[in-house]
């Protein structure tokens, strides 16, 4: 019986780090080969981390990337690996790289292929650096026929295919035993099914097993939580890595009856529902942000609304509690239950608070600009200074005592500019920037199942930005029930006003969030990075004009 | 002798304002027709204005560009138009759309061809979006054998092509007798000898007349200063139309030996100097954002340095100095000379002006974070405190009386992280956020090339936040000259640290500046949008990561 074994490396890169991505992906070489592993296979660019970017235009950094390829190419000496990078386009005409899987064994490249489908959708950017790969070739390797290909060239197999070929079409043509794909595929709420279910059905389409490699880690705003699995032949989910956590396993491969075995793996967790996916990753994204830039403390603002309590939340199970600090502003216009059910959670655990009135600061805003403003009635302006106030106060303190400032607005708010650009719309990254309000109850409901970590009181109560006596977000906006269900389809689906009346809400509502999303567009431009939960989160993956006039 | 009459209107768009766009079309289909006009040329997706973005993911706004196509076609009777739309792929398999050049003629579309090469660099995402086209066909009429191309079409034809074919090699095989080019082509510093020289390249090899037809007008970041051209066949520049301003022109083709020959166009300006076409960018760059955003006044923090000083100048050629307004906010820190000479270009030019000190604002934040802060000393904190109460005084005024914030960061500062998040990096657009130091300075001798329209003061003066005691810029950062140098060559020309050392400049000063560069990546990331003048401005067009360890 000839068998070949396989190990999976589902490992967290650091963007540009290329000592540390070198040594780690040595490490795991060496490590496989100490058990018994013939072939290692890693993810996309691992060598340089995903997505690496415009650095990619930078001929240093290719360098840094072939050369750490060849450190890597040294370490395979009875075991061969298959690692990502990109490469260097030696033709004259076409796009200056390539983006490559290259197979490394007695200590050298051995093969490289290219990347032939390459995503410019949503936050890809492929096609902006990378040439298409025309060329198909198996790899042989003891007497295992392997069709390696590279994330997306596996995707072109929904309804909707972007494109006009598919690399396996011409690969399997050559009779490959096993297919072997190497992804940087980030997360979303609905990827992890939704992969799994391309990956079968790339096994039923072309009938041989799969061994399928993705990074977990998180680079600002995209988060990836590996999933890395192994599919057998008859289509079976053979075996699947744990989900946001660096992961291995060893597995059997019969070249023979093409049947797959698992030799070593670690236990693994059982399946998690949709919300608790969304709070790891969120989890994953912030620890990811402060340990690969270096920091430590992070700091919020505390309203005694919901949005706050649950970034607090994930903040303390991110970074531990002794490294989350908390600042409550009331103003004249705060309820003294905000304050109290504010005081009541830091309090309760365990965190460090402090109680800052930006009254004084607004005061003086007011009295300063009194000359100017005269008689003229409270508006906007008077709410945005509060707002702004705090801003100030909470950015004071992070250059002061090094803290990162965690936003906390939603994207219900985000969508329809319910925020105040240099106020609450301040921070080093946003968290829950891609959940919609009614979202944000769903996850405060799986914090809260086993223990009222987030009080009562502060689900309860009707949402208000307290800039104004007696203010409510039911003022300005519809429910948010109401609001999310057509948000969504707006912006996750595409929908134009039409669609959207036609599936039932008033149309003069649909006209008004629609605009409201539009005219927003300038603060969004100005928000934080958000932590990307969703198919389609505001920033890097949705580019909007700002100066326009469509359904605005 | 046989003859085609062509006239290229070069308008200007407002993205997604489909009634506006095409009754300035059909207008000027009109009015070429009672001038003789066989044919007319716009621009590339005139119909929906440039760059469209992710609109396009929407089928409402495409359905609305093929509404405006229908209701053009009919206003050609008597006359040909080529107008820019996109186009609903009918292929299963590829990018939904095509970036299509409609061909119009007796009431109805008759010809449609799409977009070969589709830009994917730098602010452009072409493939994004659209299928590249694969067919090539020449149009016929009255007589005129006519190779249609869309913008990129024509420019693979550099020292580094990026696309492996070139439409007009496949075109020129069917013996056109002219090209036509219609583009959406951005103004940048070098870009209007560069876009001359492709066209003239092209009739050089081609052999054959070109009109090109550009757009002129701003949509936010991106300008455009139209600079459409007619070139003979001998490669000469027979004529172009008049920069950044709508413009057009009626030329009589001779079918038969292809010569040209104007039959109508305005008086052409004189050649500009590159310093005045970034002036007159930069102006009409406010204008648009202003004009298309329906708004009228400006408002600017006038510090007495000399960025706010040249913003105001232009500030005031674009919108007139009645709409524009400036603040005066001094402190503790600032010196009697900053003050004075603001106030004095303040009063020279006639505009509206406010003294607002920040002093009553900053001693309240200090006050109210003595608690937190205690005997720490004197830091960062407090500089940023005191940029950060301008901004919030600015917006005040913003929200109170309508003003649109005009930023004053130029690109050094913004390079090197020089500036405050939330403080003196706020605004709606950055004027010159584009412009290295050394070039505000090249700015303000044209702009004082007749009249002191900026105090010398102003000019002499070492550069200074002035937010602690005697600060200079020449404190933390080297020499403009010195910086603006290491940053072009980093920036402009992508060159990594060793070939920046290698031609001449200090190792740990190299080190030092793409470190800081690399490193306030996520301060730009919430910077204004900047008015794109160079090839590659911060924004849109260079993206980078945030979480990331490269030269950082």
């Amino acid at each position: 019986m000839q068998t070949l074994k396989i190990s999976l490396a589902q490992l967290n890169y650091h963007t540009g780090n290329f000592e540390l991505n070198t040594s780690k992906i040595i490490q795991q070489i060496l490590l496989a080969k100490s058990e018994g592993a013939d072939l290692i296979v890693f993810s996309e660019l691992c060598v340089c981390g995903y997505p690496p970017r415009d650095f990619l235009e930078f001929k240093d950094f290719i360098h840094r990337c072939t050369l750490s390829v060849n450190a890597i190419a040294e370490a395979c000496v009875g075991i061969a690996a298959i690692i990502g990078s990109p490469t260097i386009n030696p033709k004259f005409e076409g796009k200056d790289l390539f983006n490559s899987a290259y197979f490394l064994a007695d200590g050298k490249v051995k093969h490289v292929t290219h990347k032939t489908l390459l995503p410019n959708y949503d936050i890809f950017d492929e096609y902006r650096y990378f040439e298409p790969n025309t060329v198909f070739e198996i790899i042989e390797y003891k007497g295992c026929r392997i069709a390696l290909t590279i994330c997306e060239d596996l995707w072109n197999i929904n309804d909707n295919p972007m494109y006009i070929k598919n690399p396996m079409d011409e690969l399997i043509k050559q009779h490959p035993d096993v297919m072997v794909n190497i992804a940087a595929s980030p997360f979303s709420k609905s990827q992890i099914e939704n992969r799994r279910q391309v990956m079968i059905d790339n096994v039923k389409k072309y009938q041989i097993p799969l061994f399928y490699v993705n990074h977990i880690g998180a680079q600002t705003q995209l988060i990836f939580d590996g999933d890395s699995m192994v599919v057998d032949k008859d289509a079976n989910l053979h075996s699947q890595l744990n989900s946001f956590t660096e992961d291995s396993g060893l597995y059997e491969l019969n070249i023979s009856d093409k049947s797959v075995k698992t030799l070593h793996q670690q236990k693994q967790k059982n399946a998690s529902t949709s919300i608790e996916n969304i709070r790891a990753a969120l989890v994953l994204g912030i620890k990811e942000y402060f340990r690969k830039q270096g920091f430590q403390k992070a700091i919020l603002g505390l309203s005694g609304g919901i949005d706050s309590a649950v970034v607090l939340i994930l903040a303390i199970e991110a970074l531990g509690k002794e490294n989350v600090r908390v600042v409550l502003m009331p103003s004249r216009y705060s309820s003294q239950h905000s304050v109290d059910d504010a005081l009541l959670m830091a309090k309760n655990l365990g965190v460090q608070y402090d109680i800052i009135s930006i009254e004084e600061t607004f005061n003086a805003l007011e009295k300063t600009l009194a000359p100017q403003f005269g008689k003229l009635p409270f508006s906007v302006a008077e709410e945005n200074m509060q707002s702004r106030s705090r801003g100030i106060i909470l950015m004071a303190m992070c250059n002061k005592f090094g803290y990162i400032l965690l936003n906390t607005s939603n994207k219900s708010e985000l969508a329809v500019g319910y925020g105040t650009l240099y106020g609450d719309m301040c921070g080093g990254i946003s968290v829950i920037g891609d959940l919609y309000k009614t979202e944000v109850y769903k996850l405060v409901e799986l914090i809260n199942a086993n223990e009222e970590l987030i009080p009562n009181n502060i689900i309860v109560k009707a949402p208000s930005a307290e800039l104004r006596h007696d203010q409510k977000d039911s003022d300005s906006l519809p429910d948010y029930d109401l609001l999310d269900k057509i948000l969504f389809q707006y912006i996750e689906e595409s929908k134009g006003p039409n669609e959207i009346i036609a599936s039932g809400f008033d149309e003069a509502l649909v006209i008004r969030i629609l605009k409201l999303v539009n005219t927003n567009e300038y603060k969004r431009l100005q928000a934080p990075p958000i932590l990307r939960v969703s198919q389609k989160s505001f920033g890097f993956g949705r580019r909007m004009p700002i100066v326009a006039k469509y359904l605005s």
